[in-house]
């Protein structure tokens, strides 16, 4: 049986690596560059004209360009999140035309699963105050060291944007048998966690030991966590971002950490990123921040290459497509 | 049924809160104190006649005393190594009347399992070098650290004194589906993973990406890990102690690490201890020192007195002890 024979833009950013491989497997389909390719000796096309010769996009192609390319079928972004496609008007567009946005997320599960128990389990070990003791007076506080450890046994966590990543994090984290709370907009029923309502965050916020927040950017996201939240959690409880910097206050959680309220927060994303060197954050006690590297690990491009690829298997062959938005 | 009244000899460090505990829980047995505990109200005994009165020694009592003391049937250390008693002599002594020794290791198994994933975690996730990111120039190296970041996912570790510790990090490892191997002295036929012989070393050490040292400070273990053994390991692997300093030359490891041919060490056991601040393992690049805390957490003294009572109970019904050596 005949595969047919696609048209795809690209404008994905891979590094060399990724972009060989992606080149050595999308045959026998063509693609088209957005940008000069110069370490693979390869020339964009002309930017307007591109997209809209385009059967597929895969990258992060311009939202409103994407409307105006009525050939488009299938947009596959690089990234997990997909705030900039979250329009009324986008989805319109693609619907009109049967056409599907998906996301890598698939690619960044593991990842982010991963950096979230990392994170708890330095606080959990005291691993950033080892770390300062060896900087600083090479001293041995073993006493009080191993009197503010803890054991994630019977802790509650309490995880906002139940998706892929927090399912992931559950199965990492069932060995700890800890108690395990999802919040998210739409519950599916299949979730392998209790999830509760907004409605009943009164109710949960004050028991949670960790606070996870892997909620996407949105309109009804928008510095969700606030003073009046961060008031309502336990007192030594610890708070973790993985998902967007703009749901958080953040001059609220500078707050409520130098209050000593929060006994620490673990922030891979910021508003803005990258933070600037003189912002309070960086200074703040207990506050930690890795530069958004939870979704990174050395075979990044390598995943996004053979995530893309097997939807395009899937795409050519009438089949389901992986993280379909729409 | 009557319960026996025992004589309890104890030089237990638990802090305060932990002795209140042990003095609450112990009754109706009697307590005898080697040490002053000003914060109790009490006095302690001549050390010479103490533990020649006392039926059971919680603590640390000296081994040759324990020799000298025919009337002591069982000895329950607060630690989960026991070198100090790894003697024939007392071996002897303690079986020729029925006598035991246990250890605190169940009180152990949870936190110091913990703490190894805790390494492996921040080694996978790059914590240390976003912390140092933080204390220096707070730029945001996202690319860098993303490709430096890597999945527990599909890699080997290697467990040297596979015991419980390891049964327990390898139950939190299930979820990484890493390809888990251990090594031990006895070999007991039920270890939920593949045990190699010291023979197939030169076979398995080459393919560790993680080599994981739990092993007890004895005769056959001290200076284990010497410059062969770290030759022998893979380019790029981590190395871990939590077990005892001794079993590790650390010349050899400051030179195997100064080289690049390890990836990192995260060290929680040294020789000797505390390391003093000019020892040069606290300033060798990627290796990660805490103050042997391992097996450290908030709880810590009350565990110690629970599975102590606990023990107290079997050993008052004739039932099995928990964590018995002899």
């Amino acid at each position: 049986m005949d595969q047919p024979q696609f048209t795809i833009w690209t404008n994905a950013n891979l590094l060399d690596k990724g972009a060989e491989q992606l080149a050595a497997s999308v045959t026998p389909h063509r693609l088209l560059y957005a940008n000069e390719m110069s370490s693979l000796n390869l020339k964009a096309c002309p930017p307007d004209l591109q997209l809209a010769q385009a059967d597929i996009a895969f990258g992060q192609p311009d939202a409103d360009q994407i409307i105006r390319s009525p050939k488009l079928k299938w947009i596959h972004l690089t990234t997990a999140g997909y705030t900039p496609y979250d329009r009324d008007d986008l989805r319109e567009a693609l619907q009109a035309r049967n056409a599907f946005l998906t996301t890598s997320s698939g690619v960044y599960d593991e990842p982010c699963a991963q950096h979230l128990l990392a994170m708890m389990m330095a606080f959990a070990r005291r691993l950033p105050e080892s770390l300062e003791t060896q900087r600083t007076d090479c001293s041995w506080p073993a006493v009080e060291r191993r009197e503010r450890s803890f054991l994630l046994n019977g802790q509650t966590a309490l995880i906002f944007g139940y998706g892929e990543i927090a399912a992931r994090l559950c199965e990492l984290l069932a060995p700890f048998r800890m108690k395990l709370i999802g919040i998210r907009r739409r519950v599916r029923g299949d979730e392998a966690i209790q999830l509760i309502e907004e409605s009943q965050l009164a109710e949960y916020l004050p028991q949670a030991d960790h606070i996870i927040n892997v909620l996407p950017a949105n309109g009804s996201t928008l510095a969700y966590f606030d003073s009046s939240k961060f008031q309502r959690m336990k007192r030594g409880a610890y708070f973790y971002n993985i998902g967007r910097g703009a749901t958080v206050d953040q001059n609220a959680l500078e707050d409520t950490l130098r209050s000593g309220m929060l006994a620490g927060a673990y922030l891979d994303v910021m508003t803005p990123e990258p933070l600037p060197p003189s912002h309070a954050l960086w200074r703040t006690p207990n506050c930690y921040i890795t530069p958004h590297s939870a979704g990174g690990y050395d075979r990044e491009m390598a995943g996004l290459v053979e995530h893309f690829i097997e939807n395009l298997r899937r795409f050519g062959s009438g089949q389901p497509l992986l993280n379909r938005i729409t």
